[in-house]
């Protein structure tokens, strides 16, 4: 199954959900209007590549776990976009939510990506144990023990000089719980042993943490064409970052070793497991920042 | 056990729930302030008697799974006050969440009791099966199925007149679903045949419909000490209310005649299965509007 199959697959499995039983196509629309604004559907995508990675024969089940953590990510992108958050007008190159469609609008939508993803994992086609977890961990990552609380902590942070520890934990909790999901999903529904689940925890945080590390340092360096936003937001609300603690080239260095590790990990995992590792590479390799 | 022994429990138990594993104890605070402003709990207290209606004894796994629904009822409490929502500065007679801590702690907050109810089911000490009927059936009660969904047409409903049928569908998703959601809910952990099952989501409906319109007469003719909120309300939004297209008295005698039509099915549930409907009647009668 080609990426790109897999990438129309995902956007197609959050619009079936949602057209399936409307109750609101005014809600509808705002809703799918972010879902199909794409971005790279990092997280989903490596879910599946990881699935394929354990030797599973994709189905439909698994595009809707899939499908459930991108809608999670994206109703927490629509509400960072408020006015009362980072008050952003653009996102993926393209008008916010609450731009378009108004604030009432755009907190409601977030509030459904919230809502609505655990019943679609829930109703998919797999042993409910399986599902539990699933469920459990998607929670203790997205909300108050993870993703909110993160971002909670990154607003406080602003405007303040922290250490790297410090930097970290938020990361830790705002951007990796999320990122590192895909690969604790992954060992759940492949049924990994605990040690095989640990060390794909371990290799997903590793991976988030780079992602933060990048997304500093693109804000830093990228124009608005490159990365489809306004730049350099962060200077502007005074907020630490890799860059503004280690310098850029030491935030390029820190990104590097970060993403090593997980690429050690994961060659690990290979040795352990029946678990291939060569297309989860390839996206990590794609990551790369140019020059 | 006694009603106030379990709202207390109702309480405790999402404290428990946040403070085992915070990570951002403003974020902590925030939320449990909101929860701690009280409210009637009727969700979750309806849930709890309904159980023992059926003989169950209650454990911790049933209170969690009542904390679950209070916690997103109270969630989308905290965003519907959001000043580009209803912009209410005053919730059960205290200041609403972002008076007190600011529009996007608020929106945060409310993100958080979203997120995490689902989590919290999932992890209960009940049988796989049973978590995952209860978390589809709770998620497709509050998201854009549900809940949210009726928020959406009742904000497009404003300054519009509504024919009755428009009306109840508003309410039906808006608050209905979520206030059925304790009957459906019961049944599944008490795993209901199919029929009781179709009989108690009716039950919980009716009652549902029953809420909004007690809800709609007290705004018009009750004072800000008695609703611990700006009386009056819908008025100044021209929304449609059922007082509005009934009349006082009309939407008063369509509030008995709903009351009712629960109370006859809840009594045919009795004759038909072993569960004993006499604390959900109580709780009923006290719904009954004085005068």
């Amino acid at each position: 199954m080609t990426r790109e199959f897999k990438i129309r697959q995902i956007g197609l499995t959050i619009q079936d959900f949602y057209q399936s039983k409307e109750v609101s196509s005014d809600l509808t629309e705002t809703i799918l209007y972010s879902v199909e604004a794409g971005g790279k559907r990092i997280r989903p995508l490596l879910l599946l590549e990881l699935l394929e990675g354990f030797g599973l024969e994709l189905t439909p089940a698994h595009f809707q776990v899939a499908a459930a953590l991108e809608m999670i990510h994206t109703g927490s992108l629509i509400h960072d976009d408020l006015p009362a958050m980072d008050n952003d007008d653009y996102r993926r190159g393209r008008l916010t939510s609450h731009k378009k469609f108004g604030e009432d609008m755009a907190i409601l939508a977030g509030d459904s990506l919230f809502l609505d993803p655990y019943g679609l994992v829930a109703m998919a086609e797999l042993p409910s144990q399986v599902k539990v977890d699933l469920i459990a961990e998607l929670s203790l990552a997205a909300g108050s023990f993870g993703m909110v609380a993160g971002q909670v902590l990154d607003m406080q942070g602003e405007g303040r000089k922290l250490t790297i520890d410090q930097l970290q934990t938020i990361h830790a909790n705002k951007t990796g719980k999320l990122l590192a999901y895909p690969f604790v999903a992954a060992g759940i529904i492949a049924q990994a042993s605990q040690s095989v689940l640990g060390k794909l925890r371990q290799a997903g945080e590793l991976l988030g943490l780079a992602f933060q590390v990048r997304d500093d340092i693109l804000d830093v360096t990228a124009s608005f064409e490159q990365i489809g936003k306004t730049p350099q937001k962060d200077l502007a609300a005074e907020k630490s970052t890799y860059p503004a603690l280690l310098g850029l080239d030491g935030a390029r260095t820190f990104f590097d070793e970060t993403l090593e590790q997980a690429k050690n990990l994961l060659e690990q995992l290979e040795t352990e497991s029946d678990f291939s590792a060569e297309e989860i590479q390839k996206i990590i390799e794609s990551l790369r920042l140019d020059g």
